[in-house]
């Protein structure tokens, strides 16, 4: 069994943010030189996620509003955990939704995706440096 | 270390509906003859989602009116990603929440399962055909 | 390849409550050998959650209340589910929003977290004795 890991850091500007990682994730892969297997890849912050859905603008925009809308920024003071001097607690809750992770199928050394499958880390605290986990087993 | 790869596939007459693919990952499982490792389930069109759960009809049509509740089709107009064309940015929000895959534990050839657990397709924008991902490692 | 299995049993008082699982499944980690690898861990029950976030008692209380307002416990008569006798079809939803299962790396015998990830089982239907499976492969 071969093993592989790597970490991809990033910052988004701004409080809310979408990043197509496919192709970095794709590196990784490939150096890995694994071609049966399977592909963890994890927000290693955890006001954050890493999905899979659509390289589609609109829908990145739809999707940010109605984050919004299930778990509103405002009011800071009407989340508990703010009262630790944070002010992200609305970003845990997106997460939630989102997901921390996704696991992907390796098949002859490449993602075995769908059609329209790509990979985004959703950033809901940014304008800081965050990382994501690329973790790859098989043969 | 084997692997094992088969795409399921499924067309949901109607805009949503569920499908029990138990069934079909057992076959998976039996057929790729792996006693122990992992199974990845995914949906590998981006608008349905592969979950766990209950097989009870009235839980079904709950979970479809909440998730109708939480990102509703109508108004069409109302999502920027149906402006290009689309009608389906509801079904990508309902699978943001239902998630894209599951992963499930192969223990003495079989899905390790508690009790209850069974493995459904949740389809948000039917009469089509979709596939599913099923890809087991291990030993 | 080496696989290891556990189940980890809990049961707790009350509806709803979380619980930090994250030593127990160190101990998994540690007891199985393995160095580098997968590990899957997942209710086996089906309304309630294993999920990665912060240990902040504040933002798990805004978890709950959180949950509470996107699929409400009472009037338990508004549930298709609950007319088969039983009064958690709420949990079954909540369930669905936190997830099933997570998947973690483990790397040089440990598992790959960030500073503040930690592994969590919340309970939707407490009360009863519930149990998580703990399923680790990699060498």
């Amino acid at each position: 069994m071969i093993n592989y890991r790597k970490e991809i850091w990033l910052e988004v500007a701004g409080r809310r943010g979408l990043v197509n990682i496919t192709p970095q994730v794709m590196d990784c892969v490939r150096e890995s030189g694994i071609k049966e297997g399977l592909c963890l890849v994890n927000a290693m912050n955890i006001t954050s996620s890493v999905f899979i859905n659509d390289d589609e603008s609109g829908l990145h925009q739809d999707m940010d509003d109605w984050l919004e809308g299930l778990a509103p920024h405002e009011p800071v003071s009407g989340y508990r955990h703010n009262r630790t001097g944070e002010d992200n607690a609305d970003a845990h809750l997106k997460r939630s939704v989102m997901g921390r992770e996704t696991v992907v199928a390796i098949t002859n050394g490449k993602m075995d995706f769908g059609t329209w499958e790509q990979i985004f880390y959703f950033e809901f605290d940014g304008n800081r440096r965050k990382h994501v986990l690329v973790k790859i087993i098989g043969d």
